[in-house]
């Protein structure tokens, strides 16, 4: 009997098991040789949907998608050496954009280790300061406790879903042989572990002063970056009902989309807060800000503005103040301090402060620069969700996004806001929510070439939007430089259709709006994955 | 005058200036904003050639790439957040390798750190394990002095050279405008500091001791990846011819090709060595070791059988024992400890020693799984460098390279042993040696099709071995299990043909030998980058 291939594969199915009593329902597997007791064991574990993607760095972004798009853990398995280090940028992501994943990283026992072994790199602390927490087991030992590791994979479960949810790392080292040598029974029922989470209800004291505070004055809801929560639209929009009062959202509020009283909504705020005019009647006297730090330098410049209250409704840990301005920080539901805030009855501004912002809403001049924003959104069927890329795609979309009664789910990678594995996490949401598009520029397409292997069999569009280069800079003062084109813009030589073709995927090219909508409805029409790329004159 | 943005660019000078009198001759840039002033810098440096590259990732193994060929430090410079992340996998291998990297990211000053600032993210120990050294500068104050950031370029040389070459971090935060507004002269001359580092002289009585434990006695010689320098192979062989032994080479150990005596050269051992009747013919009482770990298991279990003498001739820091059977360890120059040790002049050992290895390697099977690599090797133009994947690619290279006169430059990135960055990696050796060829796995090419953008304009021949799949796998026990396609080898669904034509590389089919040579011949003789995709039945 292969004694060691069998405790290893004991091992990793009290482990894998024990992920998926506490919940878990996918893992991601990149195919190596030191893991392969965990892929067996999960390949082999009912109740586990395994994905495989060769490059791990798109693996880990095709997990981070899962994860946001579930709100649910999703494993990462990967083999020894640099494979995990492929994972770092999709861990830092979800590490500060709030995301669960729990990184499983197969190793080399301590005698293989720091005397030239292959694949064998020093793994203990490749994550550390962007993990919730790390743990480094030893080699699988004969005595072990299978109830150990059972709730071992429970308390990460927790550990990356709360109080803020986030990636949590475990090393595992194994010896040879890998694989067992008979067949071993499934792994018995071991106890499941009932964890809750708290229900983040608002300190009444505070709400009670917070409510005194903005009664009666002009003052504006922002209302940032949040993940769609049934109760959250309608609870929100209530309040600035009482209040009447503005609020500024952002498209990735999840706010602009849906059948909830959208009539105090601005949406195009960063047209005309660029216009002094404008901007000068809608000085407030305080802000509710909700959701993560707004993207658009013309929204931050007008909180930084604000010399007066400042309150922040946040449940769980992390700090979102770059302007240095907070007076009032509330670790609370956003959707039960909004039912809290209206409980305590504030009194309502004169409706001039209102119609002010309306009436900018109103006036804002077009944006010409992204006319098919407004042609994206017309054709996007009810329920799709739409993964919008970093740089200019999202300042774009948030122009010009408008709002409409259809639902729309958004979603965005503004942990750190890296044009990296846009595509991979695109996918990712893709299998978790069905239908998906990705709005991305070129730059940001060609990052996350691999990811387009993840889209095949998936209803999800990429629109790729080919403005030769990193068009974000042209609104920057590199524009003005030399060097310009070389160091900043950097148009790249690269061929869409083929990269579309090198996958399988569907393409289109469109080069006008009117061409654009047609592609977009041919790409819903047909289904499966398909790349449209969107040039304009 | 904004003296903030001319400060940055001032200080961005002395640091750039600093590292071309240094030496440095080469950075890789991805485009990013808060870079700016470190970029501009860069792109106004007389002497420093910058090469563009938007995936941080592939300019990471594109600069190692560099580095590995000039043997000189390449900069890379990235903006904030995740981007430096996309680093890791290449830090972690140039790290393993002794490859010397200067990293350079940029960051957000004190003030916009931890509090939810666009592209913000903690940088100060993002490569913490990995590299020799990290500074962590502050943002640039009004009253420094360019001769310490020249200085301390100076420095960071030195670190990443000696005593073993590696990736050196400095984090360097900027304040915003990040341009300056006026005009500003180039970097005064400042002192260059003359650094020289040791001749590694072997130690005389630990020579003497060695010569005198190895004369007369049966032993070999086991060379493992060595970078390529003059006077190496002739005095290895000439010590060979000395006690006459065999040398077992490894094709990383650039030993089989070229001018040198080859006499003694064993390159067939990966194939006689599995046969117990061949191998223990030649079971020696000593091993003299040089270069790093041996790549395969014939090899690996071929010098852990072997009870006596081990000693291994290094230079550098860092330790290659993985079978725990060092008795020696010289740390010395190799060429030096090999003339040394002739000089000591030890007795012959029997003919019959060094012949019983000669008739083995005559008697050795041929290997028919990879009737490529001969056919590969025949069309190699003179003083061509081949960069070898890893999995399956390099283990049938060292099966079947056999040996010839021509100079030919071999190169892996042994150090992690990942299949990621390979094709940036070969990209980058073109860059300085000019003409190469990368030898590479389906999945391996996948891993790294971004790297295929940085072929353009180069003299590079990718040859993608297409076995659908991780081919490598197939010598392993799980290719025995019921989900090993899914698992392990996991055929993707990729056509080269158009990954090839998404970067405008010329594309060639091959599915004979027949095939593949003409397809050879007709890629080197078209110039430019090139992809085979070789398919055998």
């Amino acid at each position: 009997m292969s004694t060691i291939g069998n405790l290893n594969y004991r091992w990793s199915q009290a482990l894998v098991s024990g992920f998926v009593a506490a919940g878990v329902a996918r893992v991601v597997i990149s195919p190596g040789s030191r893991s392969t007791p965990l892929a067996l064991a999960m390949l082999r574990q009912p109740g586990l949907i395994c994905d495989v993607a060769v490059d791990e760095r798109c693996a880990a972004f095709f997990a981070l998608g899962q994860a946001k798009s579930s709100r649910q853990p999703v494993l990462l398995l990967a083999t020894s050496g640099t494979a995990p280090a492929n994972w770092l940028p999709a861990v830092i992501e979800a590490s500060q954009s709030g995301v669960p994943l729990i990184l499983l990283s197969a190793d080399r026992p301590p005698e293989l280790q720091q005397c030239g072994a292959n694949q064998t790199v020093n793994q203990s602390a490749m994550f550390a300061p962007y993990v919730r927490a790390a743990h480094l087991l030893g080699a699988p030992d004969a005595g072990f406790d299978p109830g150990w590791l059972h709730r071992l994979a429970a308390q990460m479960c927790e550990q990356a879903s709360w109080p803020r949810p986030g990636p949590v790392h475990l090393n595992q080292p194994f010896r040879e042989p890998l694989l067992p040598n008979e067949p071993l029974p499934d792994v018995q029922d071991l106890p499941k572990i009932r964890i809750s989470q708290p229900v983040m209800a608002p300190e009444p004291q505070a709400i009670a002063d917070l409510a005194r505070t903005i009664s009666g004055r002009p003052g504006v809801i922002i209302a940032g970056e949040s993940p769609f929560d049934s109760g959250y639209a309608e609870a929100l929009t209530a309040l600035a009902g009482q209040l009447d009062c503005p609020i500024l959202a952002e498209p990735l509020s999840n706010l602009r989309f849906g059948a909830h009283d959208r009539t105090r909504l601005c949406v195009r705020y960063n047209r005309w807060l660029a216009d002094p005019a404008l901007a000068s009647r809608c000085r407030p006297e305080w802000v509710l800000r909700f959701g993560a730090t707004p993207v658009t330098r013309h929204l931050q410049q007008y909180l930084a503005s604000v010399s007066g209250t400042h309150a922040w409704i946040e449940p769980t840990p992390g700090w979102s103040d770059p302007a240095h301005r907070l007076t009032h920080l509330l670790r609370a539901d956003p959707a039960a301090a909004c039912r809290a805030l209206l409980a305590a009855a504030p009194a309502a501004v004169a409706p001039a402060w209102r119609e002010a912002f309306i009436a900018a809403e109103t006036q804002a001049e077009a944006d010409q620069a992204a006319p098919h924003i407004a042609a994206l959104i017309a054709e996007l069927p009810d329920d799709c969700a739409v993964f919008v890329g970093n740089s200019l795609a999202i300042r774009q979309l948030d122009s010009n996004s408008g709002g409409a009664d259809k639902a729309l789910r958004f979603y965005g990678n503004r942990g750190a806001s890296g044009i990296d594995g846009n595509i991979s996490t695109a996918a990712g949401i893709a299998a978790i929510h069905g239908r998906v598009v990705a709005l991305l520029g070129d730059l940001t397409c060609q990052h996350d070439l691999g990811g387009l292997a993840l889209l095949q069999g998936r209803n999800a569009v990429v629109v790729a939007v080919n403005n030769a280069g990193g068009g974000i800079f042209d609104y920057l003062p590199q524009a003005a430089l030399a060097e310009f084109e070389t160091g900043w813009r950097t148009p790249q030589q690269i061929n869409f259709r083929h990269a579309a073709q090198t996958f399988s995927l569907g393409y289109h090219a469109a080069e006008s709006i009117d061409a654009f909508g047609q592609s977009l409805q041919a790409a819903f029409q047909s289904g499966g994955p398909q790349l449209i790329e969107l040039r304009l004159p």
